[in-house]
């Protein structure tokens, strides 16, 4: 099932996409119209006979929104693609780490303020350095309570997947150490356009993520080369926090971001980002 | 007006205290439950016809939770006290970081789910290391909505003051990179135990902070010593993010964490935090 989160009428809905029609899964009463609420009363039985009864519209009729809203900071990880890991190291960023793969996730958080739904835009004067660059990611939306979750459990906890731009102020990111700010402007956390539940897309490691500025390729890296995969990252985290239905981990970025370029090659007025992700869609938002 | 949320009877509500009683500020209807609603929807006038009208009860009758459920991650700041910056980086924890004393204020998060109030134990099981460290914080609460906040209007967003221990698993701060997995076991983030308003307590500035770890004073800092005082972070937040009601921003610690000694004095089973700030009151927890 391919969900999305979306407003029509004034009303807001969860809704599953069916070609080109979204079927409003929240009109029939057995699904909330809160993303985070429906993924923590999920009942798989529930959602297709929802499917089966709820009422049917274009898609092109709606606003989709971003999928989740958020009840707690996005969760990403740095450095989690060694060619990406080696890009950012050779782009001088940080001078003083030495250890360009790293043997533990790098994890940050992103301001629930940040996040934007697709086709919206990134807004460039929330970055006054003016060093914004884009981030295509594949994140893991999380379905079930968990704590101290083993590697064989770890993707009964996934409830799905979607994408996140982790957009990033390079001068905040370098100059706050901590990348919090960097990577918290308002607008800097595009995400959807759906989030493809599990029994739909078993296995996201046979996807590949691209990303295209303006029509031009600029990322294309298989998922299953992320340096700490989904099983290990929710492992990791949950050894030390519950984590509950409704967190998303943006698992981290591939080859190709602007600042991997010399000279860098950050976005401008009038750029459109467009990240995809087999499986999942493509997210596309205009930069303003 | 020193406010808590707590518990009786089994309902959650939101209390003014005065002397030893509780005034049971909900029940009139003119506040909220929830805390981040009350603050959303604040005004002095009806919180003060409140005390006169609400139900009292003696303070020791009820359970005191964290004043605020967060509806994102705990924004705290990191090296903020020239003294503490000079006892971290003495302490060898990051040897490739040269500059001791930031140019900029260094911020993190802390999850949601690390949240406990007052009395509630810190549990060192969710730190596997076993170095986990107290940290006593001063923290701000945002009242209003504010983005390019000037810093003549910066204390305006200011809705009053409580008292964060920035409770951090050294090992996993330190190798993760990015501070937010070692920030963020459960527990590891207590609160309260009072949200001092702005009216009662205009500025911090001339208040001190003090840890008492069993009873032995390990931590005293006047918070005019902040290198980024209240005004100064909510400038730098706000000029890329929206701060809202019910926003905590943790201004960070002063000398005599337990990292600082040689050797380390982490916390152990059976111990007892108590941080102090003037005019706010004392947040005690036990460690087990």
């Amino acid at each position: 099932m391919r969900l999305i989160s979306y407003e029509h009428a004034g009303a807001r809905a969860v809704g599953a996409i069916d070609g080109d029609e979204v079927v409003d899964l929240s009109s029939t009463g057995m699904i909330p119209t809160d993303m985070v609420d429906a993924i923590a009363g999920w009942s798989l039985e529930s959602a297709l006979e929802a499917v089966r009864q709820g009422h049917r519209r274009p898609l092109s009729t709606v606003r989709i929104l971003a999928p989740l809203r958020m009840r707690k900071n996005v969760i990403a990880v740095g450095r989690n693609y060694r060619d990406h890991a080696k890009e950012f190291s050779d782009s001088g960023f940080d001078a003083s780490e030495k250890q360009m793969i790293p043997d533990n996730p790098v994890v940050f958080t992103k301001a629930p303020t940040s996040v934007i739904g697709p086709d919206d835009p990134i807004v460039l004067a929330n970055d006054p350095t003016g060093t914004t660059d884009y981030e295509g990611e594949m994140a893991v939306v999380i379905g079930r309570h968990g704590k101290n979750v083993s590697p064989d459990d770890a993707l009964s906890h996934v409830f799905g997947w979607t994408i996140v731009n982790d957009v990033t102020a390079r001068d905040l990111q370098k100059r706050h150490v901590q990348w919090f700010i960097g990577k918290s402007p308002d607008t800097f956390c595009p995400m959807g356009p759906c989030i493809t539940t599990r029994d739909e897309l078993p296995e996201i490691r046979s996807s590949w993520m691209r990303t295209h500025v303006n029509g031009e390729l600029r990322q294309e890296a298989p998922i299953s080369a992320l340096i700490f995969d989904t099983e290990s990252l929710i492992v990791t985290l949950s050894q030390v926090m519950t984590l509950e239905p409704g967190d998303v981990i943006a698992t981290g970025t591939g080859l190709g971001v602007g600042i991997g370029f010399d000279p860098p090659r950050y976005l401008a007025n009038g750029d459109v980002v467009e990240i995809s992700i087999d499986g999942i869609g493509t997210l596309r938002n205009p930069v303003g």
